[in-house]
């Protein structure tokens, strides 16, 4: 039988969710890993709408799982009804969506606080031995959730951004856009995708990674 | 230099815009085959808004050229301001946009009619003698648009849709998900794509090899 692995996304659009190449990647990554991929996301209002032409906010109203359902064509779960036992892996893809609307470490920095359905999710996860990937921003949540483990990720070499996971009790490692860090202790992979860019084919190089990693470390 | 390949876009999501998952992966084609993705789409309201989740229109309004925005990370033109000699190919991507926002052929068939700048655009570049790429449901709204051609195209195998563009004055050729059909008079490339599935690595073989044939037809 073939591995499930957890999508958790956070929108459709890089400036207010799931950064799309990195999702559609990771979807790609997964089926030809012969993995099945379990997209999710949490069920509530988009911290804000922002128009990606002029990267203004709208001032509408959009929601996380109605939104995020556009990149996984229609199957989709609400976050709140997957539990660790229903799937072997999970996998942020990155987009702001991972650090407004998954968590709010976007605006917070280390003072975030993260969703509590996503915070639940990755806990039950680390606590039953399966492996976690984070891309581009998401491993900055994931850095929050699971604090008290002082996990180790990256997000590339953005010196805010990893200065601010060590405040968090992290560990950062710099990577290079085409490679993963892994954390052997809590099976936690993180590559930098678009953290570092430059286009979508290095991009595809470290997710490609990611996801073997991910579903190498799945049972 | 690399080549300049228009990727004109119909909005971000399955049911109402461009299917995401196909245009993603004929960006990352074209970045893997050196190639510069130039992305487009026409600056008007969407048909309608669809939720994703549960299918079912919303009553929003949405613009094109701004959703579209969210698969090109922002950078991305109005399609007024293309012309045929900014680019050396054009590829459509499908999803329900492509029939619905580029054209009405998902509402009224062979009687379609094809939005202004996209007639324009599509009829400019075979007149140049530069190829043309429609993915999926797209090879609909090219026929329309280059009926007086009468071009060979597919849709993959489903019959309702194969008689529409027969009807419009096209000529369909069956083909697999896998594979490619070329128009070698007008330089026209289609592939099924998601008209046929079943799942994204398969539509990812038939985009990349479409792509590779732009680029090569590209000058």
């Amino acid at each position: 039988m073939s591995k499930r692995i957890g999508v958790l996304l956070s929108g459709c659009g890089v400036f207010d969710g799931s950064e799309i190449h990195e999702a559609v990647l990771t979807l790609l990554a997964l089926d030809r890993a012969g993995a099945q991929a379990v997209c999710m996301a949490p069920n509530t209002d988009q911290y804000h709408v922002i128009n990606h032409l002029t990267q203004q906010e709208t001032g509408e109203k959009r929601n996380v799982l109605v939104e995020s359902a556009r990149i996984a064509r229609g199957v989709i779960q609400d976050l709140k009804d997957v539990k660790a036992s229903d799937i072997d892996g999970l996998i942020l893809p990155g987009g702001f969506g991972a650090a407004k609307n998954l968590s709010d470490f976007a605006f917070k920095g280390p003072d975030a606080a993260v969703h509590p359905e996503v915070k639940r999710l990755l806990q039950e996860m680390t606590a039953a031995g399966k492996p976690v990937g984070g891309i581009c921003i998401a491993p900055a949540t994931v850095t929050k959730a699971l604090a008290d483990k002082k996990p180790e990720v990256t997000i590339g070499n953005d010196p805010g951004t990893a200065q601010g996971i060590e405040a968090m009790g992290g560990r950062h490692h710099t990577c290079t856009v085409d490679m993963i860090h892994v954390d052997k202790n809590h099976k936690i992979v993180t590559t930098p995708a678009y953290m570092l860019g430059p286009g979508i084919k290095e991009v595809a190089q470290g997710i490609e990674k990611l996801v073997n990693k991910v579903v190498e470390l799945a049972g």
